[in-house]
């Protein structure tokens, strides 16, 4: 048998000349295996669930808990909304080909530049099933090559999903490998695609933090990613409180295991014994529980006075720290101390801070009076999104097609040469 | 003493420090500091001089080439050259807070995109003292902080140069860690450089492919990056052979050391009777040896029948690869095979086929008629370049003051909340 390197190493370099087809074919080529794939995934749902019912049974065997078993679960409606992700992204304006920034140079030269494929994309995931078919979709829209190594939980729901892909491909003329799983649950597999920096140029890691930190420290490849997310509000005392408070709530409750979730409520010293109480009531409301500085405690006794390795920390529940500041200097320092990078809001009606808040504020969103939660691509307006990066290099926030593409320069001549 | 470990770590953090005055220094108080360096590089040339002197005389005791000695050496023409650059900087327009694609989404957000800087920038290079100067200027001009690690036998040079740079951004109300020089020659200090991933954003490597293949393998931060330029010129069987022989003779004879030099000449079959023997005529005059195919070489005997290892070989001299191809599809498979994703140019009258090969072609400067040597930031209208990248993410092709920024997304609400 194939030793596991030489098996990943080839299907590596499959990729890589896949993809190559993929660089150039139209739009329309590319959308009718998007349609392609979406009739298929219907038509072979009872296959899915078969497949999927075979990590349901391990799973549970395994003692996953509840939670894990129901992202892992492709029910009729999760294959409805996988159809739905196809369709969204067929629909996207094509990102290859467009030129740029075209301009006559004074040597007669015209230079533009041209969005181009990537090439191969490594994509390495958690359990849940669903992101081989939106990850993949989103890849092949861009003109790329995709490897998918989703979680092993979902080992034989992530074959069928790429069996159906790779049919659909064929079925449309492609090679079948621009889409390819992992067929193995091992761990080294991923070490050994980490390494074949010659045939991948990106790879996008999702996931909790321990899986991002390994492939982060492991990968000769280029990576995105983001760790964290600890977003902020700042209500200043120029705040509108009653703007404030349904966006502190939304940010909070409405859905608190994600990323963009609020993490930090900072309060201006001069708002805070108005602001608090009433805030803490609604959010205690709804089961929120809220650990705080010692002036916040002495507002609200039912603030719990906060430890120190609560500061900054990635609740990803119903939980939240509150601290009293002096103004917009010590919230700053307290974002730039225990943020993330991820999402930093302001809360005010004042103009001029407003402005200062947007400016310095270092983070892949900066919002004034909305909610955190509204750092995600498909609401930012990049119609669906692939990951978020919180690092700078190629992209900053939600990233979606135009981030899986690059540019390259395109020179038209007439015969010049440089003096 | 301090341990160079800690030396390391805690310049990468002062740097970090520094970074954030820069973020959000107005364009003004940027450009007031290349002003001041210039005049300072002017008033104080004679005290670069004596330090440069030392690094000559270290140069010659270690037996240094006389090209070498001539590169590390800051003549008054030198000086004068990198005051003129800080001019040329100071000129460009300002590359941060610009804001782009902003949109009013359905909610009644306005979403848009503000360049930021990246941050913290690591210059790892080899002797030329000048890129001291020049890449500072261009990483303070985006607003980023820069570590810069110049070849050890221009250390006297650049400690001088760093110097006065500092003097510079003191003067003008910046700390000086917004500029500095790696104080050691130890190779170990690079390493150490390349960990401090939570310190330094981007790292350039600019250097033979030695050094950057030993950054590129050692680093935990982002690489942008070129291994070398493997660059071709497609002559086609449409192509006006008139105006292909000033730019085969351009792109190869009039700087052969540079990376968007030509290093390979592919020729259609049906014009290489015609064109091969005026050309080989042209090149052989100005001393160019010619290593072509066994075809070509029968066309010209004076051609040297290539070795295996010649194809795809960065010559940076005055030798050139010559390939006979049966027609576009050979000529984009060589390309594909043996280029380095530099630059790659068709000499075609053919309109279909010239579009075919701008949109096909893999190379960080695609051209149609025009010497491979505008594959440089100031040629495409860059302004100036800090470097050339052959890598896709972030940057491919030449880099400018665009490249050393990133976008965040900016968003102003008026209470919005997500559903």
């Amino acid at each position: 048998m194939e030793s596991l390197d030489n098996q990943i190493i080839s299907l590596c370099k499959r990729a890589k000349t896949a993809s190559r087809s993929l660089a150039n074919a139209s739009a329309e080529q590319k959308n009718k295996v998007l349609i392609t794939m979406a009739q298929m995934l219907k038509d072979r749902a009872e296959f899915i669930q078969q497949e999927n019912q075979k990590d349901i049974t391990a799973g549970r065997e395994k003692g996953l808990s509840a939670a894990m078993l129901d992202r892992l679960t492709l029910s009729d409606s999760v294959i409805g909304s996988m159809v739905a992700g196809l369709q969204e992204v067929e629909a996207l304006p094509e990102p290859i080909g467009k030129v740029s920034d075209m301009v006559r140079r004074p040597n007669g030269l015209m230079v533009g530049r041209m969005s181009v494929p990537l090439g191969v994309i490594g994509m390495i995931y958690e359990s849940r099933p669903n992101v081989t078919v939106d990850a993949a979709a989103l890849c092949l829209k861009a003109g790329n090559a995709v490897i998918l190594r989703g979680g092993s939980e979902a080992i034989f729901s992530n074959r069928a999903l790429a069996e159906i892909q790779q049919e659909a491909l064929r079925e449309c003329g492609f090679p079948q490998d621009c889409i390819q799983v992992i067929p193995t649950t091992e761990r080294t597999a991923i070490n050994i695609l980490l390494e074949q920096e010659e045939d991948i140029d990106l790879i996008i890691p999702r996931g909790g933090e321990g899986l991002i930190r390994f492939v982060s420290e492991n990968s000769r490849i280029p990576v995105l990613k983001h760790y964290k997310g600890v977003c902020h509000i700042f209500v200043d005392k120029d705040a509108d409180l009653e703007k404030a408070k349904p966006i502190v709530h939304n940010a909070k409750v409405q859905r608190p295991g994600v990323c963009n979730a609020l993490e930090g409520l900072l309060i201006h010293q001069d708002v805070a014994e108005t602001f608090l109480p009433v805030m803490h009531e609604i959010l205690a409301n709804d089961g929120v529980r809220l650990l705080g500085c010692a002036q916040s405690h002495q507002i609200v006794k039912a603030i719990e006075v906060a430890a120190e390795e609560d500061w900054g920390r990635e609740f990803l529940d119903l939980a939240l720290c509150v601290k009293i500041v002096s103004g917009y200097q010590e919230a700053k320092e307290y974002i730039e101390k225990f943020g993330s990078q991820h999402t930093e809001c302001i809360m005010t009606e004042n103009y001029s801070l407003a402005q200062k808040f947007i400016r310095e504020i270092d983070a892949s969103a900066v919002m004034v009076n909305a909610s955190t939660r509204f750092n995600d691509g498909g609401q930012l307006g990049l119609g669906t999104e692939i990951g978020i990066s919180t690092t700078k290099l190629h992209a900053y926030g939600p990233m979606g097609l135009e981030e899986l593409t690059t540019r390259k320069f395109v020179v038209f001549g007439e015969g010049q040469v440089r003096c």
